[in-house]
C-alpha cells in the first residue's frame, strides 16, 4: 500500500504543479497516470510544439513545460504509478481514500486530488484477433522502458510522431527496427520524417509500406506478425515485440463512476472557494473540472492547484494554523534535505 | 483623451498579463501606474530576489518576470500613462468610463481592470519644511528619465538598494554624485554596497556619513541643500537635484472613493464567475481584490486576468461568439503585424 497526503490522479501540468504547491505546505504527494510518462496532454499529443500562454513564457515546448515542472517540483520527492489506470476509489471508515489501479496497485491518502485533464489515456488499437492475449507479453501500446528492447527485433506499427519518433530512438537499443505504414505517407515533424528516411537509405529501419499488421504469430509471447502489403502474397516478419503507435486518447473512463457530479464529461467543483466535488476531501483541478466561466488551460489549474492545496491542508491539519510566506522571503526547503534562498541583503558600513 | 478596450490601473505582473490576454481576444490595453516603470512590487520591491512559484520556473528574479511579460505582451502594443495615479473615475452615459490622474490625463474604456496590487505606490518623504514647493522642480522621489540628470550636480538621500543603485548609474551621467544617508551602514545587495565602496575610492561618488538633508535652497527651483554631519556644523552642497529615495508604500488610495465594496482593504470581487465588482464593467484583479480563500499570488493574479478578460470580451461585444482556440494550434496575432506560429506537421512520403 502507498501511502501520501495528498494522491494526485493525473500527472499532466496540473498534477505536477499540485506537487510543489503541496510540498511548500510540507504535504507529501503522489501521482498516478496511465501514461508511461509525466505531462499529461503536454507529453502525449504535442511535446514538440510551442505553446505562448504559459505567463513570462512568449514561447515553450509542451516537453520543455513538462521537464520544467517536473525540476520545480523535484525537491518534494513525489511518487509516481505510471502506466496504470485508477480504477476504483473507496472511502474508509477514518476518512480517507484507498485508490487501486487496473493493475491492483493501491493507494492511501486523506486527500484526492483528481487532475485527470481530458481523462485517462487510452491506446487506440488495432483489429487483429488474438491481440488481447499477447498485451504484455511482446505487444505493447506505448514504451514505458527502453531497455526492454535490448538487441531484440522490434516491429513498430504507424504513421505519426510516435512511431517515428521510437523508430529513431531504438535503432540505437534494438537488434533490428521494422517500421510498418499503411499508406507512404507519414504525418509528424520534417525532421523526424527526414530522419527516419535517412535510417532507411543505412538500413537502419526497415520500412514496409503500404502495409498493415492482420495477424501476431506466438504461444504465450510473440515471435513474429502476419503482414499485408499492397500487390504482395501476406508474409511473416520474425519478431519479439509488436508495437501499434496509433496514438492515444483520452476517455474520462472510471472516475466517471466515483459518485462525482459530472456535467459535460467534466467534474463539477465549488470554483467560489477549493475546487472540491460533491464528495469532501476529493478534489478536481485543471481540465477534468468544470464550472460556470471555465477554461481549459494550463494557466488555470496551475492556480486551481494552490487554492486546492490550502484547502487539503485545512482538512489534514483542521488544528494547525496555517501563515502563508513568500518564497522569495522563506524560501523553499525540499523535502529532500535541499533549501533555496534568495540572497541576504547585507548591512555594511562604506568607509 | 486616450481611448483603449481594456483600460488597467497598475501595470504589476497582473496588469500586464492581461495585456497579453486581452490581446489574444483583439483587446488593446492602456496602462496606468503610480511607477515610473512597470512591474508593481517586483520591480519596485524586490527586482533583484528570486521568485520560486511561478509555475513552470523553478527560479526567476522578480526584474525577469517583469522583462518577460513585457515581452509577451509586446505584440499587442500596450499605452503607458508612467509615474501618474488614477484619482478619479467616472461613468458616461453611453456606460463607458473615463479615469482621469492626478496630472490631469484622461483615459476612456469600456471595461476598467483594477490590478492595483497593495495599492498605488507613493514615495516615503523626508520632513523637509519647504520640501513640497520643489517637487518636480529640482526634488523627485523616482527616477523616470535618467536623461535628466546628464551633466548636472545630483544629491541622492537614502540607505537601501534605490539609494545604491541609482547612484551607482548617475556616476556616469551627472557632473557629480553625491549621497548621503544617515547611517554608515547601508542594507542592500552585496554587490551594490561594494560598488559604491569602489566608486567612492574613486572619487566618482561623493559620500557623506551619517548625515541629513535638512533643508532646500533655491527660489523656483533647486539650487542647493542643507546638510547635518555628525559633529560637524550645518553646511551647504549645491545641487541642482535632490532626489530622497526612501522607499515607495503602497496606498490603496482614490480608488478606496470609487463606490466598490472595500474588504481588509481590497475590492471585493465575484471570484465564482468573472473577478467583477460591485460596478457592472469594474474588474479587480491580483493582489487587490479579495474573495474567499483568496491568496495573494503572481500566479493567481495571472488566472483571474485571463478569466476576467473573457467577461470584458462579452461586455464589449455582447452579439459576438467567441471561440477559444489554443496558443499552439491558432498561433499568436499581433497588432503589430507579427504572427507567432507552431510549425506544421509534414505529410510526406519516406520512400
Ligand atoms: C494540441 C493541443 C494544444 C494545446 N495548446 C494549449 C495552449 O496553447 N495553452 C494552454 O493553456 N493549453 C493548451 N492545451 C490544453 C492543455 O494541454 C491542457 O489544458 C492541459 O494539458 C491540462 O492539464 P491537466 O494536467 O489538467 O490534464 P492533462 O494534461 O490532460 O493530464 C491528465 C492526465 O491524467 C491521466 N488520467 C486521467 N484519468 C486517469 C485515471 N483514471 N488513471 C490514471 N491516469 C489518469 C491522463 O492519462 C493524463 O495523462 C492544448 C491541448 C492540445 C491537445
Ligand atoms: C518582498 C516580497 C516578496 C514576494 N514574493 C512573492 C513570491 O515569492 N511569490 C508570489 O507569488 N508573490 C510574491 N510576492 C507578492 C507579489 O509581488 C504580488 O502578488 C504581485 O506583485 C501582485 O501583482 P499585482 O500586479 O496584482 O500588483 P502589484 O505588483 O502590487 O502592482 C500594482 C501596481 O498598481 C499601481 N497602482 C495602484 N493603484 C494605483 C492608482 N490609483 N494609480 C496608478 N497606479 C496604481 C501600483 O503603483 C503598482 O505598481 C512578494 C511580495 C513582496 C513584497
Amino acid at each position: 500500500m502507498i501511502e501520501t497526503d495528498i494522491l494526485i490522479i493525473g500527472a499532466g501540468p496540473t498534477g505536477l504543479f499540485t506537487v510543489f504547491e503541496a510540498g511548500l505546505l510540507k504535504l507529501r504527494c503522489h501521482l498516478i497516470d496511465a501514461l508511461a510518462q509525466p505531462g499529461g496532454q503536454c507529453s502525449e499529443i504535442y511535446p514538440k510544439k510551442p505553446i505562448y500562454d504559459i505567463p513570462a513564457y512568449p514561447e515553450i515546448l509542451a516537453g520543455d513545460l513538462t521537464e520544467k515542472l517536473l525540476e520545480q517540483g523535484k525537491q518534494f520527492q513525489p511518487g509516481f504509478t505510471l502506466g496504470e489506470r485508477a480504477e476504483t476509489i473507496d472511502k474508509q471508515d477514518d476518512g480517507t481514500f484507498i485508490v487501486t489501479t487496473n493493475k491492483g496497485t493501491k493507494h492511501k491518502a486523506p486527500v484526492v486530488a483528481i487532475a485527470g485533464g481530458l481523462g485517462s489515456f487510452e491506446p487506440r488499437k488495432p483489429k487483429i484477433d488474438n491481440l488481447a492475449q499477447f498485451e504484455d507479453n511482446g505487444v505493447e501500446y506505448m514504451i514505458k522502458e527502453p531497455e526492454l528492447y535490448r538487441d531484440k527485433d522490434v516491429v513498430i506499427a504507424g504513421g505519426g510522431d510516435s512511431a517515428l519518433d521510437w523508430s529513431i530512438f531504438l535503432t540505437d537499443v534494438a537488434k533490428s527496427v521494422t517500421l510498418i505504414h499503411r499508406r507512404n505517407e507519414f504525418r509528424g515533424a520534417l525532421d523526424s520524417v527526414e530522419k527516419v528516411q535517412e535510417l532507411k537509405n543505412l538500413g537502419k529501419i526497415n520500412l514496409i509500406t503500404p502495409a498493415e499488421v492482420k495477424g501476431i504469430l506466438g504461444d504465450d509471447k510473440v515471435t513474429g506478425v502476419v503482414v499485408e502489403q499492397k500487390d504482395k502474397e501476406p508474409f511473416i516478419i520474425d519478431t519479439d515485440h509488436f508495437i501499434p503507435l496509433f496514438g492515444l486518447a483520452p476517455k474520462l473512463g472510471p472516475i466517471g463512476n466515483w459518485g462525482l457530479e459530472i456535467e459535460k464529461n467534466a467534474i463539477k467543483v465549488d470554483n467560489s472557494l477549493d475546487y472540491q466535488t460533491n464528495i469532501p476531501g476529493i478534489y478536481a483541478i485543471g481540465d477534468v473540472n468544470t464550472y460556470p466561466g471555465k477554461l481549459k488551460l494550463i494557466l488555470c489549474g496551475f492556480h486551481e492547484a494552490t487554492l486546492m492545496c490550502q484547502s487539503a491542508y485545512k482538512r489534514i491539519f483542521p488544528d494547525k494554523k496555517y501563515v502563508m510566506k513568500y518564497t522569495t522571503v522563506g524560501g523553499v526547503e525540499g523535502f529532500d534535505g535541499t533549501k533555496k534562498e534568495a540572497p541576504k541583503a547585507v548591512v555594511k558600513a562604506i568607509n
